[in-house]
């Protein structure tokens, strides 16, 4: 199994690595805004960048499990090359979020409907495993 | 490994497909209660239906990682089953808390009491796996 | 597959009685200082409880890949010897935060330091079936 998933592993490895590295940039905006923690209001620029955080921590878990599923069950290829396109979509969410609260909608489109294209080959490989049964 | 995990790998994808559900509903939600992101306050709907959602992402990686550990060493059909009770619980949960707050005990308190078992279960079946060894 | 990840199964139910041990936490400390769900300010003490446990929860997914991957394509004794140092630093940062914002220093950059290093191991590994293949 493990030799059958290196991309799904790649893909996995580099999401996490985005993951870790938004929640560095909320840290570090923390600071240069001033915000002490616990808190997490206190200034627009702090609340764009933790809301686009905040909002790809939610999403992450049903990524990685759709990219699995999806490699596992329809085709690595394509589910590793979907992730690819689901990090850059993410990518452009944080950044446009972190800019200005209407700049988050392309890449938000781009992510979400990414994963739901990720979500119909999961679909469609499972019921085939099932209907070959 | 892929053909043993398939009822699994059912009840994964179904979940992915109820925590996008919740997202979504959070996303309408905002645009009825006029609440402009980033903002997460200033409506008790909205306020409910985030905390609702924020609750459900919060235990869904525990949820995935107990399902699967108890599929694959206790029992695939006993862990898929708790799981769709699971969902069932966090349906009743997310709506309930959207109508109340108090509306929330039951759905949350069941789908607790379903991850209980099933990380009983993994437990179990690890250490049978351990003692065999 | 299962019989090779035996210590990454126990790690990871380790890891998620943590998770739930932590929300549990929470709504403890929520009925103790009186904040009415779905409030989540209001209360310094809760305030600091509350984020300990939201910056977990945000972690939890890229711990729960990394440890698997690392474990999976370096080793798995290294894996989940870090993943226990790991459920550590978590630990201290939980209960230090709960007492000081200021006291989650050192358990945070503990398990952020063990987060890179299981970064780097699942890094080296599938670089290495690459090369392989």
């Amino acid at each position: 199994m493990v030799e059958n998933a290196i991309l799904l592993a790649a893909v996995s490895l580099l999401s996490a690595c985005q993951q870790i590295y938004f929640a560095l940039h909320v840290g570090k905006t923390r600071l240069q805004c001033k915000i002490t923690a616990p808190a997490v209001t206190g200034s627009p620029q702090f609340e764009r960048i933790f809301r686009a955080q905040q909002n790809s921590v939610e999403f992450y878990p049903v990524f990685l499990i759709t990219l699995w599923l999806a490699g596992w069950y329809f085709s690595q290829v394509f589910a590793a090359g979907l992730g690819l396109v689901y990090l850059f979509g993410r990518h452009k969410y944080f950044w446009g979020y972190s800019e200005a609260a209407e700049k988050r909608v392309f890449g938000f489109q781009l992510s979400l409907g990414t994963l739901a294209l990720l979500i119909l080959l999961s679909g469609l490989g499972i019921a085939s495993h099932f209907l070959n049964e």
